[in-house]
């Protein structure tokens, strides 16, 4: 099952690419891993794997700006709920029965969905240190490693998990870090400051929920007389390297605030709907100027990890809200969940399928009845496409996955572990 | 490829089925195409074909209630675009130069994705009479056929093909047929009167496009002083044999007039979306007591049949619209998706994993990410399965698709020839 596959240069022949309105035929050469030449007449290097492009389509692996990989195993714990059924009854008493063994399967599960869905890197909001890092290392994928802070109280134990985790695994070029204040609503000013000066300091990056729901919003004005989005900007939180996460309740203001400060927006289209939370402002965060990528979130409120799925929605949600079908069109929509990620994730060369940029590819089987025809590849990625076409996924140059089977790692021993530390949780 | 197991006993073994908010192991036993026993102690019979059911979950096909099968190597044709220019410039000019033969393998390839995820009956409305009739023979599924009538002029002909299709293929077991006035917008009065008359007169059911957009609602109101579901109402056409399609625009009259009528409605949330016409008020027509079931529309306006991303929109999107995460619960959904397309498609013992139904059977593989952990199978049905999951699709008591390849038909010639006659599309 595993075969080591790393540092060997690639070959990928034959493949299609996206080009213009429709795909062109051509050979991609990774070295290094890195896309080190693309041309219908590249040829394999010495000492080269070949792998047969035919019937196939490439594409930059797709970038999961918002999760929590340790809830995997929550899946479906508690759907159809009121919003405080659903944390104190249904999440929370999970969380506190939780060890790290099911956190770190329950993150290699969520490594399996995403890689078999298409996804090359994620970007992870956790509460067991090491466990979503070791998934990433162990199954090949990228991953930006956040622990959520909350306190004051408990506040100082987390930060220090955080950066202890960052010189455990600060050497790893698969990994990197941000500061992750959970929210404005667990975190009390101070910690908010502290963490403010941190990143400056340490020139960290920041991830934090924003205004996912409106009794955040209320609270907030109440408090502060101002809105989260303004009280977070009053604390120096919000700059070109703030990653906020669901936005769906959003004034001109703060919209205008987002623009100035340079914050790239996670869209969680199918998490606000499904907690009744609403939908956030894409179109006009998108026509404001604001980065835009996209996030699953956790399966306890997706219920999945499919990026397909969620390029799905944000495709369509707002063509039908604004009455409008040019709204938000797909070839956008695959550039939230590519560029848009890589560039709210601080991700040099990444989310590009081009010549010097990072080998994280996936090849889609063009045989599968979605993708026929096959014209415009954003259309058919946004709106046919499931993520199960996804059928090879190379990651930094690493073939992860080739035939719908994970290269790395036992996918069996991975289920049957999920399985089985999901009855404990 | 094509291996008669026709009239052919089934047993499935130790197979995991729906029960109360979990699942249980069971055995499945399939005789003359009717489930004729289920339980933990039922065993094969003389001649009895053994299925695995380790590792599998058994629900019943899903129907899709609404498309448009030889559309479907119209896929992607006319995306993001405004609503005239969509029909005009992307739609009619391709249904022009469209000929049967390739009418015939778009219908084809629409089957193959359709059983891929986990759809067992469609109903159909066509504007080359066969087609789909054929593909449904051909492949194993189970079809509603009704042929889109629009007129006055060459309103006859298609009415005479409704009915040459119905004398054809009227004794196929599998095989159903309903009248399908188009739309009030292409059909006049006088023939919607005639096809009112002949459908009580023969007994038929009405499958027709209703307030489908905002248009077709003010031109109504402007031209009859009443709404589409009223003029309907009006001219006889709405019973309890009346399936209405996307019902987009409804007032609480119309909602009331549709209860008391008894009329379907058939879902069509993701064309609805991608068209710009907005969303159908299902929650309140579900709440009024209207029989609601799901379409998926064509691969023009979706641009998808898969079924279960149409579960994963319905279940979601109302519950973000009405900021109420209890709105539509997923088992609700799986039940449109199934007991409610059978009702609308008034298709007796179709729908239910029920001793005596008819033996309209999709497995999945429960060891997909998405499935794990399985708890609620309407949840993982409507939140995180994506379709990919069925492996084997057994069809009025045929097995009809086996580990992912299709077992009645050839799929690389279907590939092969809806490529090739999508290029003359």
């Amino acid at each position: 099952m595993c075969m080591d596959v790393t540092d060997m240069d690639i070959l990928i022949k034959n493949i299609l690419i996206p080009c213009g309105d429709g795909t062109e035929k051509s050979n991609i050469l990774i070295s290094d891993g890195v896309i080190s030449d693309i041309g219908s007449d590249v040829t394999a290097t010495e000492s080269c794997r070949v792998i047969n492009g035919e019937r196939r389509l490439a594409i930059p692996a797709l970038i999961n700006t918002h999760t929590h990989a340790y809830m995997t195993l929550m899946r479906g714990c508690a759907d159809d709920l009121p919003f405080e059924k659903w944390l104190f009854e249904g999440v929370m008493p999970r969380e506190d029965r939780m060890q790290s063994d099911a956190a770190y399967w329950s993150c290699m599960l969520a490594c399996t969905e995403m890689i078999k869905s298409g996804t090359g890197t994620f970007c992870d909001m956790h509460m067991f240190p090491g466990a979503s890092a070791e998934a990433a290392l162990k199954t090949g994928m990228r991953a930006v490693i956040t622990r959520g802070l909350s306190g004051s109280n408990g506040g100082e134990r987390r930060l220090n998990e955080q950066f202890a985790e960052i010189e455990k695994y600060g050497q790893e070029e698969r990994l990197s870090f941000m500061l992750a204040p959970h929210a404005i609503y667990t975190c009390d000013r101070p910690y908010l400051e502290r963490i403010s000066a941190l990143a400056r300091e340490k020139d960290l990056g920041i991830h934090i929920h924003v205004s996912e729901g409106i009794n955040e919003v209320e609270s907030c004005i109440k408090e502060h007389g101002i809105s989260p989005v303004e009280y977070l900007d009053s604390l120096g939180l919000l700059s070109e390297k703030t990653l906020a996460a669901h936005c769906v309740h959003l004034s001109d203001r703060d919209i205008g605030i987002f623009a100035e400060r340079g914050v790239s927006v996670s869209a969680n289209a199918k998490s606000n709907l499904k907690l009744g939370n609403g939908i956030a402002p894409i179109a006009r965060l998108d026509e404001a100027g604001v980065n835009i990528c996209l996030g699953t979130d956790s399966t306890a409120s997706n219920n999945s990890l499919n990026l397909f799925s969620e390029m799905n929605f944000t495709a369509l949600i707002h063509k039908g809200l604004h009455r409008d079908p040019t709204v938000i069109p797909a070839k956008r929509v695959f550039e939230y969940a590519t560029k848009g990620g890589a560039k709210a994730l601080h991700l040099e060369k990444v989310g590009e399928l081009a010549v010097g940029c990072r080998a994280d590819i996936a090849l889609l089987n063009t045989d599968c009845p979605s993708m026929i025809p096959l014209g415009d590849v954003s259309s058919a990625l946004c709106y046919s496409a499931n993520g199960s076409e996804v059928d090879t996924m190379i990651i930094d140059g690493q073939t992860v996955m080739e035939n719908r089977t994970l290269t790395l790692v036992d996918e069996e021993e991975i289920i049957y572990n999920a399985k089985r530390f999901a009855k404990e949780v």
